[in-house]
């Protein structure tokens, strides 16, 4: 079976062994990609992060419902749920919920959900998630929920290959997570207040505003973004608060139109194709980085290594001097 | 000023401008680091992890009160805290947490505080950590506190830096948290129940107990060991439970005690040099590969990159594609 092609002809076995393929760092899912890459670029990539307790999951699960839902001017789009969740050890944990979530979303051929718990994969668990994403793009899935747990470096990666974040909060997760607050309101397109009727959502909305306001004192470009200077500007994007009630099915509706408008955002502004550059770049970047490591240690004499790694783990020489001297005597013995 | 000389010789000023220089990737600060590294390998690294609202900090510093004085048979020793907050953007915040804890163990010359709350350095935050450390141990302090926020790939990869490991729990921080819990357990030595005044500390213990017989059912060796085999078989460390109260100083004497016995695991173990070359073998890769990126780009031919960027933009091949293609073409182009 071609499996690109078959992907193509939307066929959901082909597609679900590209992804087992490509998660596992096979030949073959590579090959899948290299063929399908020319279908890619066509969806559009929602983050949703926050801390477990949230109700994160419940809301991805409303929001694929909805958008399976024709709307005004809407037609039901085809939805595929990425779960990453790097702190689970247990990979039964992970297919264990994609069975009570399927249950809540079966028999619609429109949603394919696929849940990672790998780690220390070849290219870390960014890189795999960006193939699989790839993959599912060119599958025909109009519209990619990411959901991660947590703000970890990791967290903050996957996030950057989204078009669109969601970071959720909860009433009551208590002032202590404010430095998690703190950290990922950089990441943040849309914050939004899960369980909103839970007491305490009047506290959790200020807090969120004062820490939006602290990090955009003067409407200046999101914390990393290059500063801003008079020739490039462009209208800003400041993060709306939403409040949701997921296991109520309130405030979905609502939430989608502002994802709406922010590819609208990022569409008119150019930050959608800038991101999708950036985000293309640094995936080149990380291959070709490894690619040369593989080509390097392929070729240098047998030892070379081995003796490197001794004279360090003697602390003759350190990490960055082992490194010169193995680049240096490798120099030397070519013709 | 001679930096490496004059941190053997016991100078602050040039402990901390060296720490400085190395956080920012200088080449002063990699120079101090050669001089520096055949003065390493003497300190005990502690890692401390936990969520925020378990009152971490506040345990790191009792601990390093307890290291400050001499105790039945033990000297006092000198203690460094490096403190990381990967989710904190703003760095104000990880200097003012500087000011408050300098307050509590202000006036010892034997304690050496450092936080940082950088991210996006050449080698991560990770590679940066690793180098401080190994100043504050050619510095000679015997004991160095690694406290870092939270379960994300960063912080297992920071806690992989550490002899020890403590990971920090409180009662009450609620059920919801339990998939960071299995996480984390991975890399716990050490489990504590800090705030163990608090409700719900029986019911914490008991989660707590309950996910390490499930991670250790038949006390086979740590999750991410090579698999057990009869020729290596050495004793098992199981990791206990400690309760400390570090708002009143309770505890701490035990737990200091249990890091001590670990530490006695780890040497007659075998374990510990077996860590110490996996740090180094890992820190020494990194470099080496990011090297060879460098020394690549640096000489293919004007253009070159930004040409396989433009086809990978335009998808017309993909990001490996783009890489064996750039391979290729230089060795093509090579006499």
């Amino acid at each position: 079976m071609d499996l690109a092609q078959s992907i193509l002809e939307g066929n959901r076995l082909a597609l679900a062994r590209t992804l087992t393929l490509v998660e596992n760092d096979q030949p073959e899912g590579q090959k899948a990609i290299n063929a399908l890459f020319a279908h890619t670029g066509r969806a559009h990539l929602i983050g949703i992060t926050g801390a477990p307790g949230t109700g994160k999951s419940s809301l991805v699960n409303q929001l694929a419902r909805h958008y399976r839902r024709p709307a005004a001017g809407m037609p039901a789009r085809q939805v595929a749920i990425v779960a990453v969740d790097p702190t689970s050890p247990f990979t039964g944990g992970a297919i264990l919920g994609d069975r009570i979530r399927m249950r809540n979303l079966s028999g619609d051929a429109g949603v394919f959900i696929r849940s990672m718990a790998s780690r220390g994969t070849l290219g870390g668990l960014a890189a795999t998630t960006a193939s699989l994403v790839q993959v599912f793009d060119a599958a025909g899935y109009e519209i990619i929920l990411i959901e991660t747990v947590g703000a970890g470096q990791d967290e903050i990666e996957i996030a950057r290959l989204a078009h669109t974040t969601l970071v959720v909060e909860a009433p009551g997760l208590g002032d202590d997570i404010q430095a998690i607050k703190a950290g990922i309101l950089e990441i943040a397109d849309i914050l939004v207040i899960n369980k909103a009727d839970q007491s305490g959502v009047e506290n959790t909305e200020r807090a969120l505003r004062g820490m939006l306001e602290l990090a955009h004192p003067t409407r200046r470009p999101f914390l990393g973004e290059a500063n801003p200077t008079p020739e490039n500007e462009t209208p800003l994007w400041i993060p709306p608060i939403m409040r949701t009630i997921a296991t109520a099915d309130e405030g979905t509706p609502e939430l989608i139109e502002k994802i709406g408008e922010h590819r609208q955002h990022l569409l008119e502004s150019g930050e959608w194709q800038q991101r999708e550059r950036e985000r293309l770049s640094t995936e080149m970047r990380m291959v070709l980085r490894e690619s040369l490591l593989q080509e390097w240690l392929a070729q240098i004499p047998d030892g070379a290594y081995q003796a490197a790694l001794d004279s360090l783990y003697q602390r003759q020489i350190s990490p960055r001097q082992a490194v010169q001297q193995l680049l240096q005597n490798n120099k030397e013995t070519k013709p």
